[in-house]
């Protein structure tokens, strides 16, 4: 299998160096920065993320600072949903689309003061989006990226760690609640956060000089609860049903479909980007729909490629964006699984169709998002 | 070394399957594409891009198509340089910087007719930073990545394979010239350009389903030639002193400091982005300068992987941004070169610097861009 060529292009993490220690043997690349994506032992990073604690080098998550005067407006407007309050340290979950009501980033937006927000990015340059828009709309703002790179530690034993490390306190954040913090001097905001539905926290790391000692601090830490080294998990997110922005989505694919529509205030009083086209979607009524897809056959073994055409007796039903085995599937016995977006009127669970898969034809089932592992299709 | 991850979220060029049958060996993702970058022969593939034929996939240089009324007036706004003519046929570099007078992209623009123009971009999203100032802005545009991937033939025998291939017509082209053509009735665009000094052309293909067919027509007809896979050369855009976008540049580089400053027409009597900070910076003058640079010491055995710090008598003086061995250097017998920001005092060619390696510390000397290769300094 080919190399990452590493270059001067693309950047390292602060925690690059630990993480190539630590045994990395994939990467991919992701808003412009180096990330790993396995240690080599896929199912062993699952088991890991569903039963103990995993700690992820998102350094990835890049944030967007949108600061200034006129930094409440315009985060108000590049997001689709109605902030009614924006209280510090308290984030929320933002899709953010564009003129044409294409979801083209879902962020977690972490206001951190009246003045002063961060937009926790998946992978696109919002920073040339909200930069474009502050330009040519005139808002008294800079946008720029700080120095933060995000350090995860999830899993159901991610709360215990989290309280050795920082303390009791840890148990008042609400979902998506954070707080600056120290540990030995390193500067953090602490959130209750992660991309898995296994329970977790993000440290913030704000000075990448410091991202070994923070790397080491927690490896050393979660000794007890036996942490281990992973990413972003294939398999959980399928089974989570979390929407991937990119692997998910085509140009053209909107909140609504995506099953994000009740983060899409179109009642709101003031404007924001895309309001008008996501008005005309939302009166057409979606296309498409974002579901589940139990996928029989053998089990595959490597999560897929690229996306494969959804069909019903050879006509287009759609398509899977991503899939792989699942060991909790079907009640625990296993099965393949996957997500992807199938027209709408065959977009209800039990719905049979076929797909063209990297080992031949394959028979689909339509399913809930998240995945009921607890039982076969 | 670590693998490359290839999954659903980063696109395949068309030409993918064609490039991994090649033999490529090492994977960077560019414009959220798989781009390959070696086949293995680091030097063997310098050597056919200088002296004879290699063909590039260069699929991830994506076109941001700005189409309809005001497509011409938000083209303008968009680019630092005045664009008297904007003549169909005819494409010209121009770099796109942000409200703070930063270089955050730097393509080829091609103007297809009055009102459709492709900007050939470097690795950022363009089509957001565009879509955003056309949203706020109120321009009445589409922006849109259309369907097209080019592939690069480039060396010095290019234009031998390119007039086989299309006839003698392309000796018509001038630089960054263009045209619609057919090759098997793939529909193509031919432009006369690339990431190189060593003269070739770009195949702009406009169906991706065609990929692997214009691949294997250009290898077959590239066979009297020698032809061989390659990529953008690391060594030879060292040579050539050609900006890498987002490589060269950090987050405040602007195109007077990466000496650029011949594309800013700050005279221009409309407005463009950045036009403002642009004129504020000519007025300071230029903090850094791009610049060349000989790099002592045993040759490099690979290129450089991150920033190199640059001091003089132990103070900070810049950094160099990427550095190889180039062959040709010293008057053929080989020397370490490379490119960097250097202080503006300190960018004399012949001023002797410090920088610290990955193979330790080594004394530097400046020199112009692109390379003298003819001599040693």
């Amino acid at each position: 299998m080919p190399q990452i060529a590493f270059g001067a292009r693309v950047r390292k993490s602060p925690f690059f160096e630990r993480t190539m220690a630590a045994g990395a043997s994939h990467f991919t690349v992701y808003n412009h920065m180096y990330m790993p994506v396995s240690y080599g032992n896929p199912l062993a990073e699952y088991w890991r993320l569903v039963e103990g604690v995993s700690m992820w080098d998102v350094a990835v998550e890049r944030q967007v600072e949108v600061a200034g005067t006129d930094a409440e407006k315009l985060t108000r407007y590049l997001t689709t949903r109605e902030l009614k309050s924006l209280e510090p340290g308290q984030g929320r979950y933002v899709p953010i689309c564009d003129h044409n009501g294409a979801l083209i980033n879902d962020p977690v937006l972490l206001p951190l003061d009246g003045n002063r927000f961060w937009f926790s990015i998946a992978d696109s340059d919002m920073k040339h989006w909200a930069g474009g828009v502050a330009l040519a709309g005139g808002y008294d703002v800079s946008v720029r990226e700080p120095d933060v790179s995000p350090l995860a530690i999830q899993g159901p034993k991610a709360r215990n760690l989290a309280e050795d490390l920082f303390g009791s306190w840890i148990g008042e954040l609400k979902y998506f609640g954070f707080r600056e913090a120290e540990l030995q001097g390193i500067p953090l905001i602490v959130a209750r956060s992660g991309w898995s539905k296994q329970g977790g926290y993000e440290l913030y790391l704000r000075d990448s000089a410091k991202g070994g000692a923070l790397w080491d601090i927690v490896a050393e830490a979660g000794q007890p609860y036996d942490i281990g080294p992973g990413a972003p998990n294939y398999i959980e997110r399928l089974e989570s049903g979390l929407v991937s922005v990119g692997a998910d989505t085509d140009e053209i694919a909107d909140p609504f479909e995506m099953g994000l529509g009740k983060f899409v205030h179109l009642d709101r009083q003031d404007g924001f980007a895309g309001k008008e086209a996501l008005g005309e979607i939302a009166q057409r009524g979606r296309a498409r729909r974002f579901t589940g897809l139990h996928i029989e056959g053998t089990p595959l073994d490597a999560s897929s490629q690229h996306r494969w055409q959804l069909n019903l007796d050879g006509e287009p039903a759609g398509f899977i964006s991503a899939a792989a085995f699942s060991p909790r599937a079907r009640g625990g016995s296993g099965g393949n699984i996957g997500v992807g977006l199938v027209k709408t009127e065959l977009a209800e669970p039990g719905q049979r169709l076929q797909c063209e898969s990297e080992s031949g034809m394959r028979d689909i089932i339509v399913a809930e998002l998240p995945f009921d592992l607890s039982h076969s299709p």
